[in-house]
């Protein structure tokens, strides 16, 4: 164990520094305890939540910051003085007008959140920051996660930028070109002879086992997750510092969606925003969709589910932050809808030929579930629509294959290049 | 010819807006003559360059600008308004200082300018971006590329943004999954059954007959180019409005090293920044170095090869602009290596390792040059230095293919990964 020996220094002999943030609480029954890499209750057994003081925080300040996610630190479980910490620097992604995409869906003013610009081109470099950021106040050095996807690639290059040991655990049966964009970065990148929820039953099992490790979606979740908020801030923001009307947003485990949520209801508190009503929208693949037919059968719990769907990013059977995402939908008068996996290889096709942005699986289930909003009139037209776009389309090449291609094959004439295109 | 009929507006009958550029000039003898899609001088037979009455031009203008490749718009041949026609908006994307990377290379100070986040994540989200806005300004409504790889997706992205058609056009025996990434945005891509000499020559004799498309890089090649003078921008502006002391740049045409250049003279030239020396040096791969090999040897013509290399993006045999290269090299004190297909693979996984980057095989014989130079005494240790990290590990997998993988392949057990870990 000499490599990865627990490296924890304790509470008792430095001043923990994670800036506005105070304490962590219970969200069912708010017990309320010191901040520390945990995150379940031993109280009520429910999921931790940061809690903050925030203080005062103005426009100027955040304007003033730079370009990335650092910019929102007074607002994050995050050092005071994290800019100076060498992290990848994701955010401050574009916030694109959508005119055309717009007017194929029928709404009257669209914007797109493109995430694909963050540096491993998901958003998964957001939560990995603050979760890095978080453990390394803690005094971890070794930064851990199962996946098959977006947060092995986003993991892998934040411990690499940050000179951080990486454990990265993936089931051994996955393809060749998902292993090569983990492997690159040069962490302990292990192949484990399971599927994905063997892998994950041993990810839970190593971050109980083991202090050293700072597993980003287990024993440090509370500060991972409060990354995600960075989407609603920078959405605001960038909308010259007040909240769309209508948000759409993908849910997985159900966590970015109550964070975008959280995101916009702070900014409103601190006084950042006026507090304009807004409603978020949830989107599943029909293929893993529990919270959608939990919210389409008005249940407030969700029966887990076995996954079968392209959108692989979204893949999770048993939404962690299921019921939450169902209050968060019910209390801001949106909705939740599922699309198949043809609907979701259309919508990445759409967004793609209006608006030139290329997305993996998860941003086609955001747009094909506009689509299906508006047409079951639960979207309103005239309201003005953000849809999150999570993640790159270069991930997801496998849902495009033996469905596009050259619209002909031509000798190399002239003649033969009109003629194709009907000349 | 109903679809891509010539739909060109005369200048005769509008005033063409170009914002600053004023008419092209042959580089070789300075014929001048007017701003239109030409690309050749008929007098010399040299490449027709931009040439400019820029005014005055303050740092306060371009600062309250937007982020992205328009606050630099009174610097290039667009519209005075292009900023509000639908574009991908690229640029604005990261300077990271590179302190690990800078520490395993041997240098003082490094600054990676990572263009991995554009749009389409190469550089060829700047060219194509000016160049369809110069194209719009003389009425063209399609836009149109050769390329295998960055250029294909750049432009096809483009077009879907802006409403206009794309040609792109691609040897039939191109791999499937460069095949997807463009043919998503659903413009004319055709496949010609030959190889890229091919359809090189097709896309000259199209460019040729056609008036009605605007091929980027032939018939609208003086305003393309001009693009790649906003990496220079961007490095200076990042760096709090100086230049740095040296800069390494991947030779293909050799437009983009040229170009950079230009844009550091511009720069001093309008009071902008101060006009310090800097060395510019140019990287190759040895499977296709005739610019290396011409300054290797002295020469100041460019013996043209066929280009034999994992680095495809910087495999053009004939570069059109390696003469000049030699001149700016010469000129500015730099130098010019070429490296290994090896050295390439190392270069992208040191980035990796050091700093969280994965860029394509251009951006490791970018990394693996300025090794080489460090290592030859070719490169100062002791000055500040960029590297030009000009597109993305995403697009080019198969480099790493059979090279690395997971470090261990484990049952599903605490114990295994511990055992695998060295523990």
């Amino acid at each position: 164990m000499t490599v990865y020996s627990p490296a924890l220094d304790t509470t008792a002999t430095r001043t923990l520094d994670l800036g506005p943030a105070v304490e962590l609480v219970s969200k069912e029954e708010g017990h309320r305890q010191p901040l520390a890499p945990e995150f379940v209750s031993a109280e009520d057994f429910s999921p931790l939540e940061v809690a903050y003081d925030f203080g005062r925080v103005r426009r100027e300040d955040i304007e003033a910051g730079p370009r990335n996610i650092w910019r929102y630190k007074k607002l994050l479980p995050v050092p005071s003085r994290v800019e100076e910490i060498p992290n990848t620097e994701p955010g401050c992604t574009r916030l694109v007008r959508a005119d055309r995409l717009a007017k194929a869906l029928g709404l009257r003013r669209v914007w797109v959140k493109d995430d694909t610009g963050n540096p491993t081109h998901s958003f998964k470099d957001r939560v990995v920051a603050v979760a890095l950021a978080a453990a390394r106040e803690f005094g971890f050095d070794t930064l851990a996660c199962p996946s098959t996807g977006n947060l092995a690639n986003a993991v892998a290059a934040a411990a690499a930028r940050a000179g951080w040991q990486s454990v990265v655990l993936i089931p051994s049966s996955l393809e060749r070109a998902k292993i090569l964009t983990t492997a690159v970065y040069d962490g302990a990148l292990i192949a484990v002879d399971g599927n994905y929820d063997d892998v994950n039953r041993l990810a839970t099992q190593l971050a109980a086992e083991n202090e050293g490790w700072a597993f980003v979606n287990v024993n440090v979740r509370p500060y991972y997750s409060e990354g995600s908020k960075t989407l609603a801030f920078e959405v605001a923001e960038q909308l010259g510092w007040r909240l769309p009307e209508q948000i759409v947003v993908p849910i997985a485990s159900g966590s970015q969606l109550t964070k975008v949520d959280k995101g916009f209801r702070e900014l409103g508190q601190l006084g950042l925003v006026e507090e304009t009503p807004y409603r978020v929208y949830g989107a599943q693949a029909t293929g893993c969709s529990p919270v959608s037919t939990a919210f389409r059968n008005g249940h407030d719990v969700v029966q887990p589910v076995k996954p079968d769907t392209i959108a692989r990013s979204l893949a999770i059977g048993n939404p962690a932050d299921g019921p939450y995402v169902l209050d968060t939908v019910h209390r801001t008068g949106g909705s939740i809808e599922d699309v198949t996996d043809e609907e979701v290889v259309a919508g990445i096709r759409l967004l793609a030929r209006t608006e030139g942005i290329f997305t993996e699986t998860a941003g086609g289930v955001t747009v094909a579930t506009a689509k299906k909003l508006v047409e079951t009139g639960k979207l309103d037209p005239d309201a003005e629509t953000v849809l999150l776009i999570t993640g790159d389309g270069l991930k997801t090449l496998d849902a495009l294959e033996d469905r596009i291609g050259p619209k002909a094959t031509v000798p190399p004439s002239a003649d033969a290049v009109r003629e194709a295109l009907g000349g």
